[in-house]
């Protein structure tokens, strides 16, 4: 049932890449596993934003080899009592802090299972109160991705959990843009149906196939490369044209 | 005749490091090669910039253990009808849109090689068209590095595929302007010659060995690590100083 | 007494991710040694900025497997006569120019013994006068990590080596501004001792243990996961709301 693991680890953080904060959580999983395979999804989520952090984590599922191990990282709660989750869903593992960053990537799991992690019975002892992605989720994920722990064997079942969703939940809106300029909506292959149009700040735009089926300059809507609605400009940015940015609205006109 | 693989990926794209698009890159070599070691040359090529990727590709040449496959994407015509090329040159493998990027790469190897690849041949299935990189390189470059196939087994041979040099081409001119500053030129050693000075923005800038051959605060030209001749300041940033930028000339005086 | 190395080696230096330079380091080592493990613990370090390499590299003590070779390159004088150290301190082995980088390293380890690279003994020849850290500093790092030299075999014995410790030395300030505006001082927990509160710019900060110790938008001071005073705005950034930066000082009242 439980996969075997890959031996990857991938992080998602809101840590950034200027501090050493990234480079030494790969030195916690090394020191609990020296085979860790780690690589980095993203660490510029913006600081102790949730909403991004969970869109950004969910970006993950079905892209790596079947058993990883995902870390997120954006936890404003470190030191308090917040649970670190260990959750299985999507055929991978994913080690997060209790505080909802695991949002989008449950809900489209009916049968993800989540454990809080036993720290004592991992061995696991923090020994700050303000990084426990180096003290806590680093080594958890090693072991884990060492395949050292059976997943039950994690903790107890957290039977409820923060799951929020602050991504696919509320209407069509922009979650991301990207360094193109394009804007990537919440709204699914599936949501659009068959539409033909979107708009965005009062601009009717013709959702094709690709950039080229549009004029060099010209405004496209498209199913993006994460299976999600996206507004770009041919050659150009659609954030700098449109001026919108993340949390914007925008309309499916009806097919 | 063709070299054993190293095992070792390259990637050189205008992704930037804020996106998850290098991670999940990374994560379909993985899907296709779990062994596959990847790292990044550079992901800050300026959007859809061809000579700026042409350049940073063409750094790669000899600095890596012979057989590496090297990868680059700066793909303005993803999702139409423009091909992928693997090319073999110097010594390793490049993996490229069929859009000039691999030009300043060819350039300097007559016996270089490429094939179109054939998709259906290799089991690559792209599931979008906006993102080639993880649905058609990324695969077929880990294929390569995990020597699945060999490099005529690609699909057929490119007889004319596009290598403009918008690297090497034209006069004398800054390529790139780096972190520190330093101006770095499109002049190789050999063009240099025993010249003594070079001229850039009305000043004459003297010919030297190393950084501490000229005193604090003054410029400077020597040959540098790519080969090329660069222009910079000692303890300071040329580009600051001269307020020069890419494609700004410059002149070498003859020796 | 000195430990097999870990094959991991890490890099600390002021060179950027937008530059070729990082990844063509890496390049330089896996020509000396394939197998080497190789992550980047920052190269954020400001060009040049001996002090902050110093501390960047400090902080890379006790958090590697044992034997792991830690890379320094702040290298203002590149291509002039100074020597590359290699020293083996706090159970690792670091590769760096003698120039005082290695000085916070140092200067906590009685011990530490350095060694003055003997390049050609090591069969080490630079192609370049401004770029040692790929021609010198990747492959002597590589081939330590192999293991292929004992420490002693790796050159003469630096009895007087540059070691200025430009991080703790001095009064209690400032060292570091992290990406959440958090002040990393210089102060040690045992400097700390039993004090309840800090000043910093004639604002009274109490130390307590964690961000949720003090309400949102509040100053706190805490030993943070440096095991350095660091000073916080829960939820916000101390940087923006102090406008302090690097050298600023600060005080410790006595407990």
């Amino acid at each position: 049932m439980f996969p075997r693991p890959s031996g990857i680890v991938t992080l998602c953080t809101d840590f950034g890449l200027d501090d050493v904060y990234v480079g030494v959580m790969k030195g916690a999983m090394w020191r609990a596993w020296p085979k860790a395979q780690v690589i980095d999804l993203t660490h510029a989520v913006p600081p102790q934003d949730l909403a991004a952090g969970s869109f950004h984590l969910w970006t993950a599922i079905g892209r790596f080899p079947s058993g990883t191990v995902h870390v997120g990282v954006v936890d404003p709660g470190v030191g308090s009592a917040r649970d670190v989750l260990a959750v299985f869903a999507h055929g991978d593992y994913w080690v997060v802090p209790d505080n909802g960053l695991i949002g989008a990537v449950v809900v489209g799991d009916v049968l993800a299972e989540a454990r809080r992690l036993d720290l004592e019975h991992l061995g696991v002892r923090p020994t700050s109160h303000t990084f426990h992605g180096r003290d806590v989720l680093a080594p958890a994920a090693a072991m884990i991705a060492a395949g050292r722990y059976g997943f039950r064997a994690l903790g107890p079942r957290a039977e409820a959990f923060c799951s929020d969703d602050a991504v696919f939940g509320g209407g069509p809106r922009i979650l991301h843009v990207d360094r193109f300029g394009n804007l990537v909506s919440n709204v699914t292959a599936a949501q659009l149906g068959g539409a033909t149009a979107v708009r965005v700040s009062d601009r009717q735009v013709p959702v094709v196939r690709t950039y080229s089926d549009v004029a060099s300059g010209e405004l496209l809507a498209y199913v993006g490369s994460f299976g999600l609605l996206e507004v770009a400009v041919r050659g150009g940015s659609a954030a700098r044209l449109t001026g919108l940015g993340t949390g914007a609205a925008l309309h499916v006109d009806s097919a």
